[in-house]
């Protein structure tokens, strides 16, 4: 786990999209983001206060958390006075950048010499076990995509904060970088050994209170032919109780694949059934996540109720309207 | 690639089972085996001339494959005064047990100064690129299981064997460490970074002949939970043009997972069938291939007709009456 609360790191990010993980953990942990730090030049804000290192120190902050995208991700040198005074200080230090901090020789050295961690979320820091396939208590939903990059980690994440919102017992679980930086641990399912994939996920959701909800943050896409993989551990690791639907309605091919083309929702919704139903026979698909953000207002409206009436299930866009109709399917199972 | 010819060691192989890897090599790649080597008290030969390492070295061998699975994968105390003497001669080593060559620091200094290469077939030495799913040219079979350890690997090297007693054009691909050891070559999927595995199955197979068929090693199962990840990757990764389906018609659960029960082959021909054809949609299942080894003559008889009535394709057991008839059916695709 990353010690909490965090002083977000904006460097010097060129534009507020550079900065989208620290802009996620600000959106959905606000008590994890005691302020943000930004250099000269830098073109992003989340809208929390600019703070010293001092400042953030007194107010909590144990991790300074790099919260911006490089082109290249890689750790500028701009950055590293900053971020070795930190160290000196007796920060942490979490990234999901490609480049690590593990590689930077200066960082190495000042976390060294101050006792502190380098957080590199992109690097697993677990010996994962090989999935048992044992039955475990509490229930688990995951997000299945018709594509990668959909909205899975965002439909996850307002489910689960609908949930709490409702005093509901619940959980959010990161598969990837950015949801293991917004909550401070998780499993950076795309980096495990392949053996080991199911196993993973296995330990990051373990036996729960009956009426405790794990939101498993979903991974690629059993239809895409770079990361299926993947999206099957999640499945069989994940003995979900709940599948959503994950759906980009204007994408026209497959991420990364122009000849791909996506799969209907019919078609993911049995393939992923049958799959999650050899590790949960019990498991329904209980309604649809759909990322309207390039249609408008009418367009989005359209799309739903058409989805909504060809699939039987609810058809919500949680950025737009909420996640209130998926958890209230939850909670009808 | 590993150096062929091998000289075979078996060291102090308490049994015939503990030198399996060494049978795999002379049953499958006589030409890669000159010799064995064994140390006193071994229980276990594969039949041809024990030899020297002098011996080996004048007839061409070039590296020492450690044949032979200890109980714990260990490296034995016993071994490496041979193993040491070996390298300082000029042979490379290559092993597929769990503890690793590169572990031991007297195997790395030898090696060392010697100027040869430890291979360690369980770790992959190429940095596998993303799949891109581009479409290659020449033929794939790739045999799918209703479960681990049915006879995947063996049905794929007699396709393979028979393909070349007929003139065909073909390559058995290797992704496990028997079978990399076996040809020299491959990929130790289980063992590759959940992003890459797809990418690491197109790398093991490029473009190629028109005619020229990959033999696919399998792995895992679709349907099992601990490992049905690395499946789908073969499936996605290796745009097959014919699937062979592989059952052990005695197995009561799923191999390592008592509570799961196995899929019906009906179950596996409709799921591989569907996510092969997202990548290749010409793709076929061709047969099935049916491990009888804990049947009768007239069991294993019955079982055949009875599963080739029902699926209405040819089914063998390659290890019983060859893999001609599964050969046939690649040829007539």
């Amino acid at each position: 786990m990353i010690p909490t609360p965090y002083l977000l790191f904006l460097g010097d990010a060129p534009d507020q999209l550079a900065a989208k993980v620290a802009q996620g953990i600000k959106d959905w942990r606000p008590e994890n983001a005691v302020g943000q730090f930004r250099l000269p030049g830098c073109g992003a804000s989340v809208g929390i206060d600019d703070l010293t290192l001092q400042e953030a120190w007194d107010a909590g902050a144990r991790t300074v958390v790099i919260g911006v995208a490089n082109r290249g991700g890689v750790i500028s040198q701009a950055w590293k006075d900053v971020l070795i005074e930190a160290l000196e200080m007796g920060f942490d230090l979490a990234s999901g950048l490609h480049n690590l901090l593990r590689d930077e020789n200066d960082l190495v050295a000042a976390a060294h010499v101050a006792g502190r961690t380098l957080h590199d979320v992109r690097i697993p820091s677990v010996a994962y076990p090989i999935a048992s396939g044992v039955k475990r208590t509490g229930k688990r939903c995951l997000a299945v995509g018709t594509d990668c990059s959909v909205g899975k980690m965002y439909t996850g994440l307002a489910m689960d904060a609908e949930m709490r919102k409702r005093g509901m017992k619940s959980t959010f679980r990161p598969t990837g970088q950015t949801g293991i930086l917004i909550t401070g641990g998780g499993v950076p399912l795309d980096a495990v050994v392949a053996d080991f994939m199911a196993g993973a996920v296995e330990y990051l959701t373990p036996d729960n209170d009956a009426d405790h909800w794990d939101h498993i943050e979903g991974q690629g896409s059993l239809f895409h032919a770079s990361y299926s993989g993947v999206t099957m551990a999640l499945v069989h690791g994940g003995q979900p109780d709940a599948l959503v639907l994950s759906h980009e309605p204007t994408r026209t091919h497959m991420r990364g694949l122009p000849d791909y083309n996506l799969p209907s929702l019919e078609a993911l919704r049995d393939a992923a059934l049958m799959f999650a139903r050899v590790v949960n026979p019990d498991c329904e698909v209980v309604g649809i996540s759909v990322n309207t953000q390039h249609l408008t207002e009418a367009e989005a409206n359209e799309c739903l109720a058409e989805i909504e009436t060809r699939m039987g299930l609810p058809a919500v866009d949680p950025f737009r309207h909420g996640a209130g109709r998926l958890v209230d399917a939850l909670q009808a199972l």
